[in-house]
């Protein structure tokens, strides 16, 4: 069966928003009466009941609702790549492994200050529907590395960078169940400042094994550990 | 520094072939007398310096050999996606975090039973020089399902399917570091046949999480997982 997506969800009603009707009713062809499920992105599935339609809407009535929870929340912190390519499918691809929120930051030596956020929560709803998770991570536009702590809620917190042979693989550094968050470089990795001021904020540094992973691949490498 | 691939390396000597040797002085112009890294995919890592170029080929002289050796084998078997880029950005990932081999199988309800190697094989080189990798995998072409097997020399084995809940997650199956096989099915899983057919040859079932992942980042997850 199809997912569907709402963020408008009240009084055992569910309202599909343009997009979504225009693919419920005019490409899949679903019509009144039908059930289908729609996802809220927060973890709840609700099996519900196409109960009329409009031009440019949808409205639903529920008729069970399942919840999920994500065991550990997980934050994943990284610099943009030159290419925005590779930045889409590491969202689709960590999207569907499991993410909470994504932040992107301009490290030194960043070359991208920007992403095309419509875009990437575009496809991070797309992976999500896809793969039938109900989770939408909070994806964040580039912040300066300086400014990054302030959003920063987990309790577990890693820096993974190259400069230092003697860091500890990141799934031995995991103690705990608590929440985690990880900083991912650009390609020329982190400064040894922004090491070092990361350090100052309890952070662990941590090795992603003995291979050289490129950014994109890092990301998707440390969610999956991370999700362990 | 360039990181450049030889199969033919005897005698201190090194062979780049026109592909590489075209790469290296044409397009970055070295010369001779120029210094530069040979890989040779088995591990070792020539410094090496240019003494003789022809107009589709180049000499190297040995300087220095460096050999590393990959902790645990890992094998990779898994359907194609119906998709080829799926597959390219796949093989690209996992040559980034360590394989030996991929094995593409064809399954009950797979949709493709071919893959382009050259393709494939170009990948996997690309990724094996951008990452500073020396180790490539062999790729073989589409092997039937009931075939695998006779392939497979793997100690400790898994299949990851989605049909059993109960299924324990792979990272809490690894309990040696013996060489490592597992079986990653189409978008429509494997059959229950095909998963006892399995667990007849000492295969183990496994999850790879509470998500379902696409057939391709099951490969990458898997990969990183049976790495660590």
């Amino acid at each position: 069966m199809n997912f569907f997506y709402s963020k408008n969800i009240k009084n055992e009603k569910i309202y599909l928003d343009k997009n979504e009707s225009n693919h419920c009713i005019k490409v899949l062809r679903y019509k009144i009466g039908d059930q289908i499920n729609v996802v809220d992105g927060f973890g709840c599935k609700y099996l519900s009941k196409i109960i009329d339609i409009q031009s440019d809407s949808c409205e639903l009535k529920i008729i069970q609702k399942y919840t999920s929870k994500r065991k550990i929340k997980i934050h994943l912190c990284i610099s943009p790549t030159k290419n925005h390519k590779r930045l889409e499918w590491m969202v689709e691809k960590i999207v569907e492994i499991g993410v909470d929120r994504i932040s992107f930051i301009k490290c030194e030596r960043s070359i991208r200050d920007s992403v095309n956020l419509d875009r990437l929560n575009k496809i991070a709803l797309s992976a999500m529907k896809q793969t039938q998770n109900t989770f939408l991570p909070i994806i964040d536009q580039c912040i300066n590395f300086s400014n990054i702590f302030d959003h920063i809620s987990s309790q577990d917190r890693f820096i993974a960078h190259l400069n230092n042979k003697e860091n500890k693989h990141l799934n031995s550094s995991l103690n705990s169940k608590r929440s985690r968050c990880i900083l991912i470089g650009p390609e020329g990795d982190f400064t040894d400042h922004e090491v070092s001021l990361s350090c100052e904020q309890n952070f662990i540094e941590v090795s992603l094994g003995n291979t050289r992973l490129r950014t994109e691949t890092s990301g998707v490498v440390s969610t999956a550990i991370l999700n362990l």
